[in-house]
């Protein structure tokens, strides 16, 4: 197994919570079996969509577990260990090994902002001491980012660091890291976590994706790698074009998760309401956005319409709705003026 | 005490660490001990400059219980409280409550980059049920930010919310603050976490700061709190531009708050080495900046000069490496071009 | 031309279209002596506020003919002087030394963004040519940023290079400029661009400022230039939080300059309609926020207030829209989701 | 003119100086022959490449003059036509057209960052009067952005805009556009300025690029566009690879566009010295890339190796000099701390 890519989908699993907002195992048992009957590679719990960080240690390790017995070794199962310091990683890692999950993904310290000598120190330190594979995981916009040499190095030196899942989306540092490590490391994997490139990265180079995409919609993101990896390139267009304007309204429209929680509570599975308290408001526009998903989920035939029906031309139809985009350049315009963005 | 405002220099207390990086109490202790001797108004444990997020929950509770003990309420402390979800972090407020803590800290969400609404909801919640007064913690370099409005109404809707710390250093945002908070709660604090903008700040009306240069020269600190108090604006224009220069040389030369840590070493704690790995580069970059350091502390007396002498014109002279000089502009511009600064 | 520092606040101009968008110079002259009379230091023509990227080299090298024509000298004029090239820019600089200016101001290139090393190279070139004495300008949200080693060695190296109009807003870095160049050169100026800084920039060091708002309220920018010299800080305090609160409103509710040449309007100027076309909605905003600025300014007494009144509690309350608070929080989540904002 | 949309790899000439920095038009028009005979689709003069801010209006207008004169219809020509505002704008628009160019390409505003509704009525103006077909042009790291909202409005409402050249590079944007705006204009052109990434923006939908790489290289950009449009995507990305290798060079190693212009050179032209100033030290790193650049150009077989040889493992080698790493590990850290980039 070891010499063997990692490839193909794996899905970052989301959490359900019961009514007293703890993880609600017999859905989560179901939801795992749900994802492997719909054809996902691998599961991926403890990641940025299963809320790792809203979870104690002993709850991060009760989902591993979970997860891996209801799993039964029919897909592999990629562990997200992140944990205090690195000894605290550690310690998880070995946990996670004794559970016979496939590897580890480990995202780069968070909070504070390290630099690349920082990171390199600290996958150093964790690829000398780890007994499982460890897949690096870099995602900029939450964490520390991992930078091209840093990747490099250490696929260089630490043989337990098999791989790389990458959020940030850009296809060129794709293909850099890619350039800088395969002809060291021919069975180095690299996934990309963002959803809406997944097409385009697979042809660049990428082994697959760890997308939370795959957790509502199995079918599709399946989909789209088969015909991608068949070289079915208009058919694969196509299906990638509608992953985005699902992935858009799943990421864009509410707080993360939230979206893809609500997606697959249309699915059929009880999510529950997350730890993170929302306004008022904020559930009315959840609310919303559970029937702008409903309708975009009817049209592949996932769910019945809402009740009171879907707009023609599409769910996904890009009419702007004018007062907001109005607002919204007035707010980007403001951002800019102060120099918050460029 | 709950009607005045809180007010002076807290410090941010740093965390010295055993041969086996564990928490070592009697240095610990020892520290606390020689801060309120140097006239610090109060202690912040479990902060940024703490290294909170390298600690296990047990551990964060452990470093406040030694603190409270230590400092028998010579002066007040202020406990970091945040953990992983709303619960987890109620339940620290009620055991620092229990320690006799005048208050606590809390940093807004942080890995996910939250929206105000869900800000406003996070605060909203715990401002509702907690035992005890709670401090807003706006870092938005590390944190989701807590913009004006939200803490506008969160002063407005829960009386536990007194005070917020700042540390974004940015003038006019304090200004929106205060002006925002003050016509209904004139006793609610405003402290700044910015050392490099401690007077200037304080003219347009904070109330104190959270500093971590008060960890390591909490005579300057008090110094320039008391001259600008006083309204003696000359001689405390020339405190804050000497701390300016000794705050950046600890911020920007090493990791965060390695170089903190580096300094207080210089004034007679163990501080032993850091949870976070360095690699060789760094610890070789360490030393020299340890060696800086020296000499700016020993032009106040503090220290010895290192054995190797200091340089002539001071050490904190503004004569850059013409080299790093270049490379820094060649990286600064390289980012331009990506757009990545603005 | 003088040993002595340029200080005080500099006007940066607005300039008056006529009804066919050409420059209203009866109305520029007219605005020039109101100005003169409400005790403004300088005038500075060609900044951003005045729009030289709008004009033709011909139209800015008129507008500051027509300036310096009208002011006889009553004030010393700061004449922006940045064009395509290092060659064109020198030859603005003669032209502007023949018309008796008593400084050009120039901007750092822009659109490209250009590395510390290719600024330093670009104002040395001019430094050593330049037939007038020359202030350099760092508006980093807008050019390629001039950094403290940069202008401190253009500091060193040209004698014509007398002073740095930063618009940064940043205190510390004000004070790291202040520091690293004052003790070679003890007559160099440093003028700060944020209106909303102004007080705690002079209580650090500054000598003046180059601020948009005294093209409006050149009254009240006086009154603060002079009660924080004086010391008397508490009354400073005041006005300098008025002008906050006038000055956000012009600058983050309409499309820069637009705000302030609304409010100057309202001061009995015809300022005319822009050139940077608006649409139909930016209109409405635009006729919006007159209405508020006049409120405003009717509190000080320089208008009287709208025909259809002012809301209790004064036109800058705080009580912001809960409706915009909502949509803002929601678009700024969704730009650091992007990883667009930190 | 006809309804056939914009395709293929349209050159962003770069502009030939002689020793007194003027515009060297024999150099011009032999550079203008050797990209038609290498087989560029177009050339685009007056583009971010050609250093367009750099010009006056009367050398803007005479770069086209030449280069059309010089084409004679071989290829179509987009020339870039912004100006100081809209009326300076439409002047150039009528020139351009009257000297027989395909169609116009303009950038949105710059120096100001102007907000989505104000980037609409800029267009929306141009595109109501403009005699000749607009390209819009997004270059958000150093212009006002073009949103997908606005270019699907000004599509809708505007026949003359024809096409948007985007140099974002970021893959899902470019779909979204594609998704917002083809299904009511089918021949609507997108054109990508991001070399890196040109193989998978076609692979997604869109019809060429105009980019900086075909200048220097064009029968590498050819090859990549022929190669990928023929569905050979394991010999276009090994070619898109290369690319890459080449394109980060030149852009990174250099302030742009001089890394480029120094490619171009040993391709056997003369480009002159920049006027951009350069200090002595940037000297020094143009000719270090000089070289580098020479060694991966002989890889292609497109010029002799230089005097000293080459690395063996290629020029391009991802072996970053560890110096370099550190220092840039610092910057970056540096930077991140002080929260200017996320």
């Amino acid at each position: 197994m070891t010499q063997q890519r990692l490839s193909g989908i794996f899905t970052p699993n989301l959490v359900p919570y019961d009514s007293n907002q703890q993880i609600n195992e017999p859905e989560l048992r179901r939801y795992v079996d749900w994802l492997i009957e719909r054809g996902v590679h691998g599961l991926y719990p403890n990641g940025s969509t299963g809320e790792f960080t809203r979870f104690t240690l002993e709850e991060r390790k009760r989902i591993v577990a979970i997860i891996a017995d209801q799993t039964r070794g029919r897909v592999p199962i990629l562990a997200g260990a992140a944990e205090a310091n690195v000894r605290e990683t550690l310690k998880a890692c070995e946990y996670y090994a004794s559970l016979g999950v496939r590897a580890v993904a480990i995202v780069a310290p968070f909070y504070y902002k390290l630099s690349p000598s920082s990171v390199y120190a600290y996958f150093k330190e964790i690829g000398k001491n780890t007994p499982i594979d460890v897949t690096l995981y870099n995602i900029p916009m939450f964490a520390s980012p991992i930078d091209v040499p840093t990747v490099q190095r250490l696929s260089e030196e630490c043989e337990r660091i098999v791989a790389i899942k990458d959020s940030s989306g850009e296809i060129p540092h794709m293909i850099r890291m890619i350039q800088a490590v395969r002809p060291n490391r021919p069975e180095f994997s690299f996934l990309t976590g963002w959803d809406a490139a997944l097409m385009p990265m697979m042809l660049v180079g990428c082994d697959g994706g760890t997308n939370a995409s795959s957790g509502v919609v199995p079918e599709i993101t399946r989909k789209l790698y088969d015909l991608t990896l068949a070289g079915q390139i208009d058919e694969a267009r196509k299906v990638q074009y509608d992953l985005v304007t699902l992935f858009d309204a799943m990421l864009y429209q509410a707080e993360f998760p939230d979206g893809f929680r609500a997606a697959v509570g249309l699915r059929g599975f009880q999510m529950g309401r997350g730890r993170q308290p929302l306004s008022d408001e904020q559930l009315d526009d959840l609310s919303t956005l559970t029937n702008t998903l409903q309708c975009m989920l009817s049209e592949h035939g996932y769910t019945d319409q809402p009740v009171g029906g879907c707009p023609v031309g599409g769910a996904g139809s890009h009419t702007a709705n004018p007062d907001v985009t109005k607002i919204v350049g007035t707010v980007v315009s403001e951002l800019k003026r102060r120099g918050l963005i460029s």
